[in-house]
């Protein structure tokens, strides 16, 4: 009898690190691959992170995060949405992902279903597949001119063994940003068949179409319904390398979030919560200059990838990816690895996004402009080979 | 039907969060109830992660780590109990709590049973619920003159559901040491029954009783057996705020090592990394001061606790906690309660170390000497009045 289980034998890497693994760090590859920019983290934050080092704040604190940060996060929430977050509802996680971690906890066990609303990120369909919950793909439609979310696919989803639905708006990789419409709608059905819900907000201020920040459940769903709200630091400050995000979750979860922020990793890193603050505090105007530069590069993109005749490229109203459509690929994979070889771009597979995305690819547009373009330059020549 | 799963809406805080909670930071409160000292961590360990935030260390990195941390830990582990460690075998992790969640990923799903040897750390119980296993808790023994682990009560603890055994040596909280004896046994008890084991090592410098580093199932268990040992910075190097761990895993396991490290925080802050290679590589002088300091703290605890009439305490051989039974107590949150409001000391409850611990408390002595003595001092005070 296998000892290990089954399901973590066959765990495979995703389609973005089968690529990247072995070429991580090569000077030669303009690495398109990862939710990242070329922009270390703004200095103010990495000194507000130095200074609480300087002070020793290298002790355990609060699972749940430091008091300064969870009122800060009620402060930056309160004031972006118009909103009055009970605190009790407002948790600091290592990582967004570990946030996703612990609202599969709660919501999922052996031989539940869960809908993931995609094209999405590969790590979500595994963390819920650790819970033992089957993943079932409801696909995003092209409607014409953009992205948009079909309730009745969702609803024709629904058996009785779901539980949850996942929704990332503004989102990895399509670029599309729900419409307060689509997430009423969305919300109204989780509601009528009892369904938890996972929103996943991490690119919630990297927003080119409508207000910023994109639509929130936040704004939508009450203090205690079964909805967790995702967010972290990573994409509006540049902060991947911190691992650290928040979750907004059902009021009366108090006592179970800090038993589960203790028990999965007992908080994010105390003095990389100080910068964390300082972000939220005096972080706006970076967060605006990001975003005008990751709107010039989505033009780019359209310029010389999405004008290709080969390709089909919806114009992403958020985050800072394209997922662009090739007539003819039938293997995303292996035209990552030479765009990789030939071209020495990092790229990542549209397979490992959800089913049907294997005539996809995903570049990320957030590192400086002209490196992007000659990057896609580069790949806009392999299309043409093809 | 109830949305979220009633095993988390059952989950209550630890007997040590129950008490500290609403009195953290107090400064008229003396702790003894966290596992740390009062020493913030080294200052080259922090102005190395200083370093790292001032080159710009603020991007992804390899989820299981950088490569330089991760040889560092190769070199140290090597270097330490005289292995070649395969490479692959070697991840950080974003805590050592979140290595016992990925360990308990790899060998845990619903209906499956888990033999925790107790007493142990509470989240670790939390950890294998979450997966929908079961804990089945088997004590160590009062020999006489120690702690000790009767092999023969983790035998009849083994059933058809039984998946892991997990064992945490030395000990939080009663500072046994596991020898290389009850090691070995206990490793072929497990091959026998083909169970995984979980080895929860990160007390493992923290030693005063035998060879410095404390017997590892690195020594014992073969590169690919499923053995899973867990260890981190917090304990040794006083890093308890920095949220980072590593693991040893089997050898196979390399690309599904590297999905969970992925999908649960995808790593460990990437600057933190550098303080970590820094602990390894010039930690030894504070390594041995530490456990100097923390040996003559076990004398004073053994001379002020230890000699109370009501008292039985078996002295710790290693880790930096006592775990004395009184005569009499049949609730001991009451009394970790009544220490904190009367006596403005903080411990921890033995209840939640698991069942037959109603009788203890579990004292950190990791403390300056001469205000734990103060405590102490308090507590038996306390105790006369029992």
């Amino acid at each position: 009898m296998a000892v290990i289980r089954e399901a973590i034998e066959r765990l495979e890497l995703s389609g973005i690190s089968k690529v990247a693994m072995g070429a991580l760090g090569d000077p030669e590859v303009i690495p398109l691959w990862f939710g990242e920019s070329d922009i270390a983290t703004p200095a103010f934050i990495r000194d507000a992170a130095k200074a609480a080092l300087d002070r020793g704040e290298t002790f355990y604190s609060y699972s749940r995060g430091t008091a300064a940060l969870r009122a800060g996060l009620k402060t930056y929430l309160d004031r972006l949405y118009g909103l009055d977050l009970h605190p009790d509802r407002i948790s600091v996680a290592g990582s967004t992902m570990l946030s996703v971690v612990v609202a599969c906890e709660c919501l999922l066990t052996e031989g539940d279903e869960i809908i993931l609303i995609g094209p999405y990120w590969p790590n979500v369909r595994v963390a819920a597949q650790l819970m033992g919950a089957r993943n079932v793909d409801v696909r995003l439609r092209d409607d014409g001119t953009r992205w948009a979310l079909d309730l009745a696919d969702v609803a024709a989803a629904i058996t009785s063994r779901t539980k949850a639905v996942y929704v990332n708006t503004p989102s990895n990789p399509t670029g599309w940003i729900m419409r307060e419409a689509e997430g009423r709608a969305l919300l109204d059905l989780c509601r009528r068949h009892g369904l938890g819900l996972i929103a996943d907000e991490v690119y919630h201020r990297n927003v080119f179409v409508g207000r910023d920040p994109a639509p929130s459940f936040l704004e939508f769903a009450g203090d205690d319904e079964p909805v967790f709200v995702l967010n972290g630091f990573s994409k509006a400050w540049a902060m991947t390398g911190w691992r650290m995000g928040w979750m907004v979750t059902p009021t009366h979860l108090v006592e179970p979030m800090a038993v589960l922020a203790e028990c999965n990793n007992t908080g994010a890193t105390v003095f990389a919560q100080a910068g964390g603050l300082a972000a939220l505090q005096e972080g706006e105007d970076f967060v605006a200059s990001f975003v005008e530069r990751t709107r010039n590069n989505r033009d780019i993109v359209m310029e010389v990838i999405g004008s290709h005749p080969k390709v089909r490229l919806l114009e992403p109203e958020g985050a800072f990816y394209a997922f662009p459509e090739i007539a003819g690929l039938t293997d995303s994979l292996a035209f990552c690895r030479t765009a990789l070889q030939r071209a020495k771009v990092g790229i990542a597979a549209g397979y490992t996004f959800g089913a049907e995305n294997e005539g996809h690819i995903r570049i990320c547009f957030a590192i400086e402009s002209e490196r992007l373009r000659t990057a896609l330059l580069r790949l806009r020549g392999l299309l043409d080979e093809l």
